[in-house]
């Protein structure tokens, strides 16, 4: 007998390519724990509705309490006809429990089904990947605090622009995580919505408790919509943005790494137990794990995109092209998930070099801080621009730093600096002038550490 | 001479395809408003920190006026030499009002400045879509009640599948926008950030008060961390995602709405204002409206893509990649006000044909409540459901309704069945058996709209 | 002791996590066949440069014959620390051969190794895509012939637009697949270029044959630049792109074959060896199988615009962000292979309703022919074409085909319809007036079938 | 009167905020030329078949020449009716001939006329970027042979490798485009067919000679479907893939230079021509050129992206989502261009600096050499990269360079190097040693330079 759940009119089966074209199985078994819990609330909702008494409720939730456990053992074994995890795990019930196995399927349907598992799912994994981030972004602040001390040139276009401290330039590096950390939470209630109840499509007919049944399972609210309900895939296509552009922070913090820890910077030296070597080259000592991180964002944006080609167009209610919202998820939770664990990692045992930040760091670099020194005598900014870039096209002809300029140049170039400019081309002193929220001094470092352990507790 | 604000060090200028490659005033005029509101704050912050006298201040914000005039009126002229708006506003500012104008710079660079300009504009811009999003969930909300009282198929992978409401299949195209209005509000906090302040990345060196300038702007915080403030593009992201994902959700509405416009089904017909002819075929009237909105989507979620590209991998800071925020932001603005607009008006006018949809609605769509109607006799439900299909089948050969069938037929089905199906194979009764929360019944239904319109009010 | 390949400088091992974010072990096994085979050619090329000796060469070859047979039996063990199969297999043959092995890697690296690998993975494969691609088209024609003669209403926007034929239609989905044949065809020759020599980047230093190592492998070319060789990943993109355009082609069959599936259309009907039920509505039969297909387009675009993501912005020369070329390639050619199988499997078996189409064929969609009618008597194109306007609106007013017009109607509209239109309103003979080259006539649509069957000799 | 094409049945128009959605003129209009080429051999057809005179032929023709020059010199005036270029032209055609006009539209659509229209305009924009690309490549090579006896360090993993040389760098960012340009060729025969004969989807019924009107507009063949004919946008969509692919090529050469341009490399400087400066740092000199591209390639994917959303699942045949076809077209073949000429043009003016590339190369990147030194000697290559590594090792604890290793060092680790290295450590030996083609040796540079520029010849 054909134990496909919708065999009735059907005469012949499916063909074996398309068996193995449509069958789920293979990586929706990974499902197993919620498709049994949302089974045993659902068994649960159908006794409280008066379809089932005490004793098959109870018959119910053990048989699939020991369908778990031949999960749990390993033992379970899966049949060529198991097309899903729905599928199995009702077989197997049935197998277990006998006939009133065939009672659970009471105004249930896979497409209110499969959409509750997958909530139930994803919304344990947000948990998981929430304390990952959390996790990353506390190694950082760490990492921070006590290197808060360690100068290092800031790079735009990635030329040398200005003095930074390493604490900034890693903490700039934590915040896009901070926002991904509050993304997730607002992600986690839109995913947090109970499907169960609506049927393949037009609502439950047997008077279910749907807001008994949310409760029972942890889901914040119900669906307000049973066409909506099955339809939606809007929880996994938010999810899947969210760790694209959470990796998309990962590959820019992995390039920065992969930069400076290139010979010519050698600002950044990892463990060996985040590198690799060469099979041919001995001497390799490779960023592997970054460079990893990075390359992964492809994947998980490439999954994004997979998930708005499919919903495109879309007609309601549900499509069979909605099978193709798990992979996807499943990939993006084990990459987001694996790239958090090993940045984490990685960076609470990296090494910082301020011998090498100090070497790159040339005095061109506080042209700005002349500049805002004449600012401060009062000459129009634009005009101080102006003079600080002649300073430095002046000592750059003579192959000079500025500090070798003489006080007879700095007065050919403004009279205001004729006096010379004794004090002024200091990194640190650059360092503290800039006390505003968000800048490097040591105080508005250490405000900032103070505002990102905040958020974590908040967030 | 060059008015290039970056002029100093250089001899030579650039080259006239650089220009043309480089420059964004062709599309960066658009914040013009913006840039000047934001320098005017920033006037005003130089002066509270003493860097400008009152007069200065004065002088600087009137003389912006002017050039906002210019703009307002159309009169604003344009040099070659003017790369982008903050340049053009800069250098029309210096004309207007002398030296001054030089000293609106001090401490900021165009690093800070566009990404204030970008986020003051992009939160104007998502009050105005949530306004469009409001009025387009307003005339569903408005249509279903009005049309609550019509059956019509719903489906399932474009099969008749069972009876639901018009308004039930509407409603569940609004939904989707409820949730489009609850992330943009959530989207809109993120936007409403101020990196004025942070200068070229390491700063703001004068101790402007920057919580101070955010209120001015009306935005609600100020950005952590210089860095981070000026290289990421989050904001813009994201927007771009809640762009996407709704505009999946209008190609969605558009796919219904132009397959059941189709004269097979023949549910609907657009007004004429809606819809287009043919240069040919003298008797064509086409849903154009719908089709370039499920076209469209393909444009906004290219730009999504597009925009993570050009963000992979960067490292920190400003890099000029980033330039690449502006065109998708501007083209996704437009495009999904008008994707919002013109769906709000095609659904206030659309006609909506319940001959039609009755016409399509055969017995076979009650099935499930054969099997239901079983069930509440006892019989487990995957007995009944085989139960049902074995009369669809018995029906299908004999090429009769379900309702033809004689009560001998229902008989040798089930005994349970024996007496006849008198009153089962009804629409009515089947839309009013589905009776729970998102189901089909006219109380259900009227519940969802009560809950439709109080998240209207929420959000 | 540690078998990784590069061991040497390395005093720790890397993390549990960091294995298992890194090693591709789990899914590159699969170009085990192709690694050996490489090998055994890269064994003879070192001999015949004299780095071998024939027995050295020959204990290789035998070695890796066995480590091959293991693969094949499935006896091969895995080890922990083999980190993906290069090393898996250097290991085994190792074991199996002695110190001998450890000549094998000599001049080359794995990233040379890698790349050769992948090329000659993906160019069988493609071969066996090439005839997957045939046979469907092969179908496709098959069908078209034997329908010939059965006509169907033409949409354009999904409205009726005018008549053509079911052999039209089908082929309009087969000449895509043509030019996807020709497509992969030349991405096939830019596959197939040897890489092996180029060591990890800057070339092999022992003098070996290239050219005689290409031939063994049956490539077709030798790299020209060993920086490039191991960087480019085009091979895997073009390949990707490729699928993706002919996965959308399918999408676009698949949404034509799901609508015309539906029952107010009724066009077709799918096996049930293509079709699936409902777990909860025993009448349904849905077109899983297509539904499927559409969806899966997503899943190939996204790992197309995945790929480009990982490659772009890539310094030379190779990094690890490489490794990511390997999941999306094996996926997509799993997922076009299984779409193209089951497309020609469906339709090959589908049933088409010469009842169903002609009931949908109203005589508006002749209304171009009245127009065309007008025309051949003189009257521009323009004016003929309101006329025809006129007519559909009058008809449509009254409730009548345009057949039902009597002569009056059609005097009042144009002088030259005075006599009527007697012969005009007939779907053959509007058909067979399109004789132009890809018209609608027999025959063109018999010269039609003759080109494309031609193509795919050539192809 | 309503002058749009397909007034005929209509009674009101569209909603003003319909035109703006929908109308395509604003972008559509540089296809004027391409329009009038076409009409005006679709004129000649008509004539050729006997459905306009000769006089009405040249009347038509002589009416379009004046159009074009209208447009030409910029005195052509919109009307709001103008939906679109095709409207436009045909309207302005009717002002200046008369009536004669309606008659140009005999058996075309819009739907024919608009994909003749945008192939003959691409067909042409790629042979200009056919154009671009080879003088990029010719810049490259130049550079390349000039430039080959500059060492410079090779990276994998962004980590300093192997030495090569300058030429064997940029070369190696060449041989991509090489592809690129062979890609493009056989895009574009697969873009010069003509579908004009297609009508709406049925065909003509005129009996037009489709073959002649080919030849007359340069297509190399004729559609062989016509409902195929007017639904493709594969040409628009392969297009922008080998746009996308070329641009990520870019983006990685733009990647290389703006490392290489960055202070702690030196190896590259920019013209003033191609960078930029800071409105802040006077000091700053940025490869804004680059950043650019490099940004730039987000946006063309980010269109082939759109594009492959927009068709996928579309019905057939002619839908109005095509109408997105155009726009990422347009810029994208301004922005591929761009790219290409800005490219070309800085890398034939950037400063090569040989003594920063020598400084940053050590001695550890021969470590290689000294394994293959051992290999020479019939040590087994694992063993003799294990000794390599220990040599490293051995150095880099002790602070050393390998050269400053002692005799007594190298015998420690393996007898056969108890006679020291002398000679070995060289980085010109080291290039000279990779002879095999497509390596590092002077006449392996010239063969590849020889190579390439015969494949500029062949493309």
């Amino acid at each position: 007998m054909n134990n496909k759940l919708w065999g009735g009119r059907f005469e012949g089966g499916v063909v074996p390519a398309m068996a193995a074209f449509s069958d789920s199985i293979a990586f929706d078994r990974r499902l197993w724990r919620v498709d049994i819990q949302g089974s045993q609330a659902y068994a649960a909702a159908l006794g409280g509705a008066g379809l089932l008494t005490a004793e098959e409720v109870s018959e119910l939730q053990s048989g699939l309490d020991r369908v778990a456990a031949e999960w749990e053992s390993d033992t379970f074994e899966l049949r060529p006809s198991d097309e899903d995890i729905h599928t199995a795990n009702e077989r197997r019930l049935g197998e277990l429990v006998g006939s009133v196995a065939g009672k659970l399927h009471t105004g249930r349907s896979r497409n209110d089904q499969v959409a509750t598992d997958l909530r139930l799912w994803l919304r344990d994994e947000i948990d998981a990947l929430h304390g990952d981030l959390r996790q990353l972004i506390g190694v950082m602040a760490d990492r921070a605090e006590e290197l808060l001390g360690v100068a290092m040139p800031g790079f735009t276009h990635l030329q040398t622009a200005q003095p930074i401290r390493f604490s900034h330039w890693l903490l700039s590096h934590a915040w896009p995580l901070v926002r991904d950390l509050e993304r997730l939470g607002q992600v986690r209630a839109r995913v947090n919505v109970l499907p169960l109840g609506s049927g393949a499509l037009a609502g439950n007919p047997f008077a279910i408790d749907r807001e008994k049944l949310a409760a029972a399972l942890g889901f914040e609210a119900v669906s307000a919509n049973s066409v909506d309900a099955v339809s939606t895939r809007d929880f996994a296509a938010e999810f899947l943005f969210a760790a694209s552009l959470s990796m998309v922070h990962l590959s820019q913090l992995a390039e920065d790494i992969v930069i400076h820890s290139s010979q010519p910077f050698g600002f950044l030296q990892l463990a060996d137990a985040y590198s690799t070597g060469s099979s041919l080259m001995p001497q390799k000592k490779n960023p592997d794990s970054f460079e990893l991180i990075r390359g992964k964002s492809g994947r998980v944006a490439g999954s994004l995109t997979g998930l708005l080609i499919t919903l495109k167009g879309l007609p309601r209610a549900y499509n069979r092209d909605l099978q193709e919202d798990k992979e996807p998820l499943f990939d993006t939770v084990a990459t987001w998930h694996g790239a958090l664990e090993i940045a984490a990692g990685a960076i609470a045992t990296m090494e910082c070099r301020s011998d090498r930040t100090a070497a790159v760091m040339d005095d061109f670099m506080l042209a700005t801080d002349v500049a805002e020194h004449l600012v401060r005598r009062g000459v129009p900014f634009r005009q101080a621009h102006h003079v600080a870039g002649a300073a430095v096209r002046l000592a750059e002809t003579r192959g000079l730093a500025l500090a070798e300029l003489e006080a007879a140049d700095w007065a050919s170039l403004h009279p205001t600096l004729a006096g010379g400019i004794a004090g002024l081309l200091d990194f640190e002193a650059s360092l503290e002038s800039r006390d505003v929220e968000g800048g490097t001094s040591e105080r508005a470092q250490r405000t900032q550490l103070e505002r990102l352990r905040q958020s974590l507790e908040r967030l």
